[in-house]
């Protein structure tokens, strides 16, 4: 239990641009450990491509809600370190996430807004020494080791208007009488081209639809991979929730040359 | 302690095909300290090739003896995912395993039988909610949490009998009298090319033995890379136990062009 | 706090050379958690270029003192394993050192001396069964979860002169009358070309000098990279402490061609 009686998993997850060569995300860890020496932090990914602010929101979509009440979300991708972009931190349905405010958590709030918004401004929950280039270690990861430890926002920063908040644009899933199109927004490890449509976008049977993504067409929607031979072709709801276009023990991505942006299309069946 | 008198390291060791820079092994994470906020995970490889279960049967078999024992080894390399493939939990020499049953503990067994084998059918140990595409989350970390945490082997799955386990077939070493051979199954990050070729194969002195892979040829088993001068190949045991062609300093693999496969043969000296 | 009265913070930072496609860090962590369950392990880095020493102890320096003091850093890049190269222990500045004696420390010590440096030859303090391939997992990695665990330098091993100590040669900093340089020493996962040369290095005000990398001139020292437009070359103090070439929101040794070695000089302004 916190101060302000909600639950802390005490469990930092953690996605960053900084790749595994340099010291980076072992100084943000450390930066975490010195606030609190029993934290469970948790790499999500640290292989974002720089700076890139969408694909980081997009990951983190996909894996928050993984994770137990209460756990923590530091995301740190900072294309705006030094500027006056804002450090934040905020609440949404049990959990708490700790980023600068550039849009980071656009795919996990979509139309809502956090129940509580706070700006970072308050140095005692700061590193001593608070660097020019470095706003993930003497910043963010203080507080939210702080925050995963049981600070309430309220204590780390100053609560600003939730409706203030930086958005990036949704890629838009449109619904038509005829056809429901989406964007391929990441391309996963497997080859997997993950979109945002959900399944409540689609009216009709999952059996009686045409998926369409570039020249890789399937008739139907399937359960799982090991609904179709191997190297075949299929379209299913990913674990992120989204449609996906995959290639059993394959790599769709290679296999028709989609690339994210190219747009995956479902029609009902003549 | 646990419940039925074995003792629990609380480690969790994880082996999987995600790579690093989806949040899949996060999410397995997040899924696993869900069940217990105070396990150890232990990552040991996730750049396993996508659906390679016997390189996974092989970095399995190099690190599962140097946890100590009571650790619960995860290994999720499952492109049977939504077949019927039995999702599977065993005990063997102290240690535990969870795995889809589909060859991943072949190496580790060798021509032994698991201890103790249960079938992961009880959903009073899976999360909530079991998609069809991602088992590693759902069914296997759970479990692996509770087994770590003391549940016994017994509580999470029904018994089946340990003969009915699939197997991949051992990359064979032969042992002739002129010749012992066997092929290259792994080769790792600093290019030394490794075989199950043990010790106890090889009935002739370390220091009267040619070993030969492609064009490489060397006249002896050393002890260590520090025996041959920079640059030099040599053969060695490697720390997985088992012969390896390697080259001080730098990469066989790369300077022999050798490749998984091709046969490592020993030969008395003349 | 521990027997000699010092405090142990009970993490270990790892660097090493293993990559991540091995089970070779899998088996140090093990071997850590086999002496200490309750260990926190960061990891800093695993993918410094095989044997590359002078990278690792730069990437020690730019990581070590974010991290509270009494943490262990146990650093495995080890040509000379097998040969009589010594493995060693050592304080410093309230952090504990764990390496091969081959000049890992040099870029955290400088100048200075250990303040306590032990040779590690008490096999109590290491796995029952030293192989001759891998003291990572057998020697050092279990020194360093009993010093992270409270036991004095002096009870793992055997104390010797600080002076005796292997170090690589600094790459120097020249400060001259009209210049200051010094070499590129390493090129981050952003493309930031990282030197030595810190800010006392340089006797001019840091909006009067013009500071040059191979055909890259740029006629200040930025506060930070939010300071000038994207895509536009800096140069500026980073998080490591001494001087880079940078570009804002791009890759300055893909930009400008600059690889380690390469000098940046200084000059005041005309």
């Amino acid at each position: 239990m916190t101060r302000n009686g909600d639950v802390r998993s005490g469990i930092v997850s953690l996605i960053t641009d900084f790749g595994l060569s340099d010291s980076y995300v072992g100084q943000i860890k450390a930066s975490l450990l010195a606030v609190s020496r029993t934290l469970q932090v948790v790499d999500v990914t640290h292989q974002i491509p720089a700076q890139d602010v969408a694909e980081a929101a997009f990951q983190l979509a996909t894996a928050w809600n993984a994770f137990p009440p209460g756990t923590v979300h530091l995301v740190v991708v900072d294309p705006g370190v030094g500027t006056p972009r804002r450090p934040i931190a905020f609440a949404f349905e049990g959990h708490l996430f700790v980023t600068p405010d550039n849009g980071l958590a656009s795919f996990v709030l979509r139309e809502q807004q956090p129940e509580q918004l706070v700006v970072l401004d308050r140095p005692a929950f700061h590193r001593p020494s608070v660097s020019k280039t470095f706003h993930g270690r003497d910043i963010f990861a203080p507080v939210a080791a702080h925050l995963a430890s049981g600070r309430a926002l309220a204590e780390v920063g100053t609560e600003v208007p939730p409706q203030s908040f930086v958005r990036l644009p949704l890629p838009a899933v449109e619904r038509g009488e005829r056809v429901v199109r989406g964007p391929v927004v990441s391309i996963d490890h497997f080859g997997n081209c993950r979109t945002l449509i959900r399944p409540e976008d689609i009216p009709w049977p999952r059996d009686q639809v045409w998926v369409r993504c570039g020249s890789a067409v399937v008739r139907r929607i399937e359960e799982t991979y090991g609904s179709v031979p191997e190297e075949h072709t299929l379209a299913l709801f990913g674990s992120h929730g989204g449609l996906e276009i995959a290639v059993r023990m394959g790599n769709a991505a290679r296999a028709w040359d989609i690339t994210p942006g190219m747009f995956v299309e479902v029609f009902p069946a003549e």
